[in-house]
């Protein structure tokens, strides 16, 4: 087994211990690039300039920065005031990932009490292993449970193949290990059951052609990458049994934020009656907003990213302008799909419908 | 005025009467080229190529096609037998396009009674260049009637922007002079009244954002250039107040084929309660199918488009691989929209509603 074919998760740690290892994700899936990030600086630019992309891996990515700032504390350096300097930079990396923050904080919140360097050390390493297993046992189940679903599907169609549609990239890739929306296939997939997936280029950044049919391709599940423009007419010919996508936050009421072209997807799926299901840790809900579509903002990105596309030619990564050059462009980089619209949601704690009563039902705590 | 600000149709004869200029429209937007066409194997190479594209220009340049195999019918040649074989040789450059196989009809039977070799050529002239004017006045009484759409959505919002949204290309670039679905567009664009144009990229050809976007702005209508997975969110966010599209065929029960996606973005208009509006000659029609989901053929085409992107990079065209090279893609060309989901059909004669009773009240003489 090559180094390549060993990678097996997003993030890790080097034997130094003071060494975090990342995939470059900007680089697949045409190079397997893996970059060492040794200080604060190296974590802030690889999150910033989307080396790691995928709210679960930003979080476990800010973890271990964080854990590499004690690392570095400088020996003049004032450790509290040096930690809390430096969690104030990872946490301004990218605006929009609730989960940076959630794990910074998480991470300044298990050190700050300790005076011993050593000591400080050590439970920073632990913390942030800790998030990135959580992160790991959470997809796990979050396959396990949608599995299920795959499976009544399987059965119904007596053992015939299994058509999933996804859009984006909610893939081991954007997580540490497993993935949200793919968890459920590999899962499947592993125990014998007959998959196959179309998977949604997701212009403008192509998560879904660059990332998901890389991941998939890479694990041997069945795959077909089409454009985004496709699903509703697979949907109408039944060539679609369920949708499975991420999310970036859901409302308590069940409104779904994710990847812009989520809600067209979503639409058609309601149209044919296609199951559309969204796979999420709990971690993704959010408890204060009661409407997505008027509540959850909308991030606007560079128009560039719409004007250009990014591939391979022959032996070099290259980027073309696709419109003329001064064509306006704007860059909604998600939409919203109504809780009406979606089936049920897969967690780490089981299956639940897209409705406020169902949602707190499996999470009576947050009630 | 330069030559290319001259330039506003698609084809054209030179003075000497011998050649055909098209544009080359595989180059635009980043280079406008002219090419000629002086064989019918030239031609040819222009439909099977895409020099030229859309169904209206398709047609039209065959039937100049049929007029360079008169012009150019050898000395020892029998021109009946020699006008068979170049209309057969036409006919076949492209499978598809309805346009096609009717104009090079029609271009026959107007000439192939004539005796005089002279004669034979102006009536073969005269004919191609009917068809041509045709079709240019069929997409300007297309655009007369379009407006008052957009006159009166223009009146309800007080003289505010009138925000349209289009998919793909049915511009002038897919016809002769001003398109079908961007006729409108223009005729209120040019009568003052302050209009804005949502342009989906349409991937995979990215025919919306190669050319949609090039003309609009050569004309000088306010337009934006967005992926395809965006027009869902701009409609629940109050953004379109209608969409305009083109159609390759239509059912006389109303139910439309048109470039793959067109059907994501009649359900999002019908969830938001955005009008759906396709323009079209009566050409279009097709009067025998009754069902179009279930009976129109939806072509697949070679997975390079959608594997590929082609764009310009500084000095030079060039096209880049997106997904990983041997995963496996899927490349539908159109879908279907059901009649359900339409508003109304704007054609030369008037606009009507998207059902069988109200087109053959516009078009009695197919009852």
């Amino acid at each position: 087994m090559n180094e390549e074919t060993k990678i097996n998760r997003t993030i890790w740690q080097k034997d130094d211990q003071q060494t975090v290892q990342i995939i470059d994700q900007r680089r697949l899936p045409h190079e397997l690039v893996v970059a060492d990030l040794a200080t604060v600086d190296d974590v802030i630019r690889a999150i910033e300039e989307m080396y790691v992309r995928g709210a679960p891996l930003i979080g476990v990515t800010a973890a271990f920065g964080v854990y590499l700032a004690v690392v570095n504390t400088p020996p003049d350096a004032t450790p509290e005031g040096y930690l809390q300097q430096e969690c104030r930079r990872i946490r301004n990396a990218r605006p929009t990932a609730v989960n940076l923050a959630w794990a910074v904080d998480r991470m300044a919140a298990a050190v700050q009490s300790i005076d011993s360097a050593a000591e400080r050390t050590a439970r920073a390493q632990q913390e942030a292993v800790a998030i990135a297993e959580e992160e790991v046992e959470n997809c796990r189940l979050i396959g396990e449970n949608g599995m299920q679903l795959i499976a009544d599907i399987s059965r119904k169609k007596k053992g015939r193949v299994v058509n999933i549609l996804t859009h984006c990239n909610a893939g081991w890739l954007a997580c540490v290990k497993h993935g949200t929306a793919t968890a459920p296939i590999y899962a499947a997939h592993d125990s014998g059951f007959d998959v196959h997936v179309w998977v949604d280029e997701t212009r403008p950044l192509n998560q879904g052609a660059r990332l998901t049919a890389w991941e998939l391709g890479r694990h041997g599940v069945p795959h077909t990458v089409i454009v985004d423009n496709t699903g509703g007419h697979l949907m109408q010919h039944g060539q679609v049994d369920m949708v499975i996508v991420g999310t970036d936050r859901t409302t308590y009421t069940g409104d779904v934020a994710n990847k812009i072209g989520t809600y067209l997807k979503a639409l058609a799926a309601n149209d044919n009656g296609v199951p559309f299901y969204v796979a999420l840790p709990s971690s993704t809900f959010d408890w204060t907003l009661p409407d997505g579509v008027r509540d959850i903002p909308i991030e606007m990105r560079h128009p560039d990213e719409v004007r250009t596309v990014q591939g391979w030619d022959d032996k070099a990564g290259r980027t073309v302008l696709v419109p003329p050059a001064n064509s306006p462009v704007a860059n909604y980089a998600f939409d919203v799909t109504p809780a009406r619209l979606v089936s049920g949601f897969i967690t780490e704690r089981g299956i639940c419908g897209a409705t406020e009563e169902e949602i707190r039902k499996l999470f009576p705590e947050m009630a």
